[in-house]
């Protein structure tokens, strides 16, 4: 693009959630009012002057895909977790490439925004593969759960009281494999929805191929990955509060305006995190400004991503 | 690309059905084991230095996630057609890429291959709209076909004295909304998997905007229309017989192995092919070639294609 500005880059993670809020069942009309609100902020950047790699969750799509698949195995054949996480790479890409680019019509910027299919690389021996952990999907009785593991090799935690539910493992991204494509898109000033659900898990085996592997990929530690490949400014969560708290939901809960890598990582040191919510978020965030100690990291809602990126707002964490 | 030659660029439109084939339910590893069977082709072209853009259907697919979608309605919210489609576009693009990734390694060749979600622009007062015409997804019962009449709004046909089924509209498609992204990436030797299941059909509403529409483009006229639009100097179908016929399964029936645009729309008008299967793929030749007189069409099956390109099978269709 002759006469271009270097602009800056920035990645947007989007909460799966932030799509199908919690007592939501997840009609197209929520989705698609959830996918607008999510991306005010995302437009703000834009507008700014930011090249933006938007990624985002998958966690309660895929888990409908999940259903449909145990509900219809009679009729249609089931699906590997990878293929279902293609399936939702492409609808949800689908529904935030087009809600993104109808906004901008609105502020008179022509960009294109274009969905990429994403694999992510781990490692078939990484810890967790054994040690399934990730609850996904529907819950079962007991007995329909003895029933999947005997016929399909299914594995099950009980999930807080409410049933049992199938257990997969979570194991760290290596690699994304799309990302010189990505980046490609980016510096052509063309706003990319990449690495959906954290990506379509993959090993990479000793001849270079690829083959799917049963398992979730965290989105927030596959778009640091990310963060940090393309040497990103600027790396933003967006998710279901304002703010990074302390104490979270106790009575001394204190939120957090701005911190450094340090100390983020003395209070997740210090249990402040849960594994299932902020953990990963603050681990991610901590990889990426350990890598890229310029960069920035903002944590926040939909409703809060505009002022948070201006300065007012939401989590920031920095190096410095 | 600096020092890269002038390359060609092919359109390679694989049909859903040369990926589940005929009485095949679909598993897994007979898509991916189709998948690459359907590639091998597309790998000399490759080698032969063509840009390849890969298009494809998605019937058996999509088909199989409407089956799903009304198995799991009573848990899982009914999703549109469009969205499913999305849905296909991921999960189908994710399987060829990932097989055709996989393939190249063998022949050394360092190519990224990427899926683009692909929208396709129809116009909401297409005559079709209001005739559908496409039989989709599965059998219903005629008591379960009014039902979901009266609930849903369905409408549908008679299929072949099997059942009933969903009919929906198959829109003339007019633009392709990603095709500015997919030339770009063509033009720096990325392979691209596009226009999947012939696009997720959107309306351009007068402000621009796009939105969703209920209904099936077809991928050969979507496929058609792209290699127009990126001025394609070869056009491949890929479909379930190794030649286009006159007399299609009668006593008399000719394989033709080379005819003229000319050649082909008289013998379309004569009724040689039929609405569902060949006469689409003709339209999409005849159209094509009028728009690209020095443009070359071939129509063969996954395992003619290597010899076809060459001149060795298939049937060649050309302007003059």
């Amino acid at each position: 693009m002759s006469g271009k500005n270097k602009t800056r880059t920035a990645v947007v993670a989007l909460g799966g959630n932030a799509i199908i809020k919690e007592k939501e069942t997840g009609t197209i009309s929520q989705q698609f009012r959830n996918t607008r609100k999510s991306l005010v902020g995302v437009v703000g950047l834009i507008r700014d002057g930011w090249d933006v790699l938007i990624t985002h969750g998958n966690g309660p799509q895929v888990g409908n895909r999940l259903i449909s698949n145990e509900m219809a195995h009679r009729m249609v054949p089931d699906m590997p977790l990878g293929v279902l996480c293609g399936d939702t790479e492409g609808a949800m890409g689908y529904m935030i490439q087009q809600s993104l680019f109808n906004k901008l019509i609105f502020h008179s910027i022509k960009k294109p925004v274009v969905t990429v299919i994403t694999q992510t690389v781990v490692d078939a021996e990484d810890l967790s593969m054994r040690r399934p952990t990730k609850p996904v999907g529907p819950f079962f009785s007991e007995k329909d759960a003895q029933r999947l593991t005997r016929d399909k090799g299914w594995r099950f935690m009980e999930d807080a009281g409410r049933g049992f539910r199938q257990a997969v493992p979570s194991p760290y991204p290596l690699e994304i494999v799309e990302i010189g494509v990505i980046e490609r898109l980016l510096t052509q000033g063309i706003i990319v929805v990449a690495i959906g659900g954290g990506g379509i898990p993959v090993v990479r085996q000793p001849d270079g191929t690829l083959e799917g592997i049963d398992c979730i990929i965290d989105k927030d530690l596959a778009s640091s990955l990310a963060a940090r490949m393309l040497t990103a400014e600027l790396f933003v969560m967006v998710t279901g509060v304002d703010k990074v708290a302390l104490n979270y939901r106790k009575p001394d809960q204190v939120d957090i305006d701005r911190m450094s890598v340090d100390e983020a990582k003395r209070y997740q040191a210090e249990g402040h995190f849960f594994a299932g919510s902020m953990g990963p978020k603050i681990k991610a965030a901590t990889e990426y400004l350990d890598a890229a100690p310029k960069g920035r990291v903002v944590i926040t809602s939909p409703e809060g991503l505009k002022d948070a990126v201006a300065g007012h707002g939401g989590t920031v964490i920095e190096a410095g």
